[in-house]
């Protein structure tokens, strides 16, 4: 079952949700899309859940807007006919977080209450959360047991959160560049760039309507992005080399690439939204070494778990703390740690093994 | 030899600085700090070069203006009485650079064409730079060979380029945590720095006498100290814990530690003067590999490289470069990496290797 020419969002109202926090999101919405058929026992779906500046469209083409070019889904290497996630066997699922701003219930939505986007009064998110509106579309869908959750980065939490929320729900679970909680320079990145966001003239408590804090939320993108590259990579890609164009305010090359970085991101990201989403991975904890191993005592599927050599944001000594605390529960589970100077980023980008850890791993038979 | 009670910055005019790029600082001033007595030889003279955000306040105790304490010089713990720089024996100076803004030439000194402060008229200085102004105050010292300069990070580089271009006017060299160009990841983090200066609302080009871009500058010091940290560190010092006290807009107690470190740098430091350093950091480039060869090929001095293990702002293998070339050129040079979990800020913390293995390459006969 191939994808069709141009795929798009859905949008469903999925009833209301009540938070951890005992807040509750009424209507709760989720954008998402699907590529390939569901079988008639549906068996075949595969669950995709996106990292920080992600959203539903995971896979295919979106038709470009005036002036805008056709656009290939954030996991378009991984996902179609014949890829590591064949769409002619598996049914793929992919939603908006919620809290994020990409059509899911977020601070952009509107609040019933008032009539007017909630921006900083949305309530507070988690990555249980996020894994609990998931359930609700996946209810929706009618799909009692998925075939896999599998995410990267914040996805990779959300699919680890999916096997200790809803052990029943699923069947194996791939956690890719991931941690099972964010340590103190994790958390040190994210704290200041809400705090860029947050000292913006324009922040106005996050009640900024149609004027944004963009020069805020930029450098938190571009902070950001030095992380999600290895000094490896940038070596090899700017290494020490003037600025390219016309771009002032520069020195390097490697400046002009973070300024475009930073411009594009506001161009497409909403800053409450930044802030809510880096809220919600720093207060992720399923814990590390004991509490960790408790955590996880009644998962029920089988793992893959990937890490990247070079990933330094999340490094591959915290994946191996996940499949640790995994193997101490007799949980099946398999690592691969990935060679490659691409750092965190890696995970989006097209690498053979990866390819093929997870193309065997979605088709090798389920151990337990 | 002790240091008296208190210590105080000396000023002294030096005629003029023609700097690299043509344009000439005039007068050219220096604040300086001396520690024991030089000897009637003048033999037992060290120059300490300082990092970033340092001063010439190197040593000894600076007594407190009203409501401010005493205040111990940044390498207090290596440079005194029976210490690694022992003041009963060494005649130790530490001058300010020029483009900062801790009492020598620099953006906030007064442009004698106009009356007023340059601010950002100041011309562009590089590390050379900075070390000839340094050769200025020597000279005018009337000392003809320094024992030894050392330094850590910047301060790292100052010693290298002392060793470049001044080979006959040193005996020994220590360079600490430091490299011989910066990487294309060493360049984006502060290329971003001065991006959050620069696009506060304050910058004004530069020209904002009274009125500094105080939220820049505290985003570039708070990602900043980041770097200057390791993983470990942050974990064991911060954690996952709550924010301390009354502070808010953090969730975290690293968060609040940063508010802290952000504040306290904003309070002492000069956005300009932020900008003209790290960019004299960012354009320092004695090459690598080959080129870095070919330019340590006429240094004279025996030298003394130190690393830390989990510094990875200036990882070791930027150290190892340094020594690579170093032996290449058939110098004398020892190399010593520390472990610790202190990071790049090792080198300004009390470590009994550090302390030992500098007092050691001082006391021992130069061996060519």
């Amino acid at each position: 079952m191939s994808i069709p020419e141009y795929v798009s969002d859905k949008i469903v109202e999925l009833g209301s949700l009540e938070l951890q926090g005992g807040e509750v999101i009424s209507p709760l919405e989720l954008a998402y899309q699907t590529y390939g058929e569901l079988s008639p026992s549906k068996d075949n779906a595969i669950l995709v859940c996106h990292a920080l500046s992600g959203d539903a469209h995971a896979a295919g083409t979106l038709r470009g807007e005036v002036k805008e070019k056709d656009k290939n889904g954030w996991w378009h290497d991984y996902i179609g006919p014949d890829k590591a996630i064949d769409t002619n066997k598996y049914f793929v699922i992919c939603s908006n977080v919620i809290g994020g701003c990409m059509g899911s219930s977020g601070p952009k939505s509107i609040n019933p209450k008032t009539g007017a986007p909630y921006q900083s009064t949305f309530p507070f998110v988690s990555i249980s959360d996020m894994v609990n509106a998931q359930k609700k579309l996946i209810d929706h869908l009618e799909i009692e047991k998925l075939f896999c959750v599998v995410g990267g980065s914040m996805g990779g939490m959300q699919a680890l959160q999916w096997s200790v929320s809803y052990p029943e729900s699923l069947i194996k679970c791939i956690v890719i560049a991931s941690t099972s909680q964010h340590s103190a320079q994790q958390i040190a990145f994210n704290e200041v760039g809400r705090m860029a966001i947050e000292r913006d003239p324009n922040w106005n408590n996050g009640m900024y309507g149609d004027n944004p804090p963009r020069n805020g939320l930029a450098l938190a993108r571009m902070y950001s992005h030095i992380t999600y590259l290895s000094d490896e990579i940038m070596r090899q890609r700017f290494g020490r080399n003037p600025p390219k164009g016309s771009i002032s305010n520069t020195d390097f090359d490697v400046g002009s690439f973070l300024i475009h970085q930073g411009k594009s991101f506001v161009d497409r990201f909403d800053a409450n939204s930044y802030i809510y989403v880096t809220k919600a991975l720093d207060h992720f904890s399923l814990g590390s070494d004991k509490e960790l191993t408790k955590n996880l005592s009644g998962v029920k599927a089988e793992f893959l778990v990937i890490a990247f050599s070079s990933d330094w944001l999340y490094p591959p000594s915290q994946s191996r703390e996940i499949v640790k605390s995994l193997e101490v529960n007799f949980a099946p589970v398999t690592f691969c740690e990935i060679n490659t100077s691409n750092g965190h980023d890696a995970f989006l980008k097209y690498d053979k093994h990866q390819e093929n850890v997870i193309r065997h791993f979605l088709s090798s038979r389920f151990r337990r």
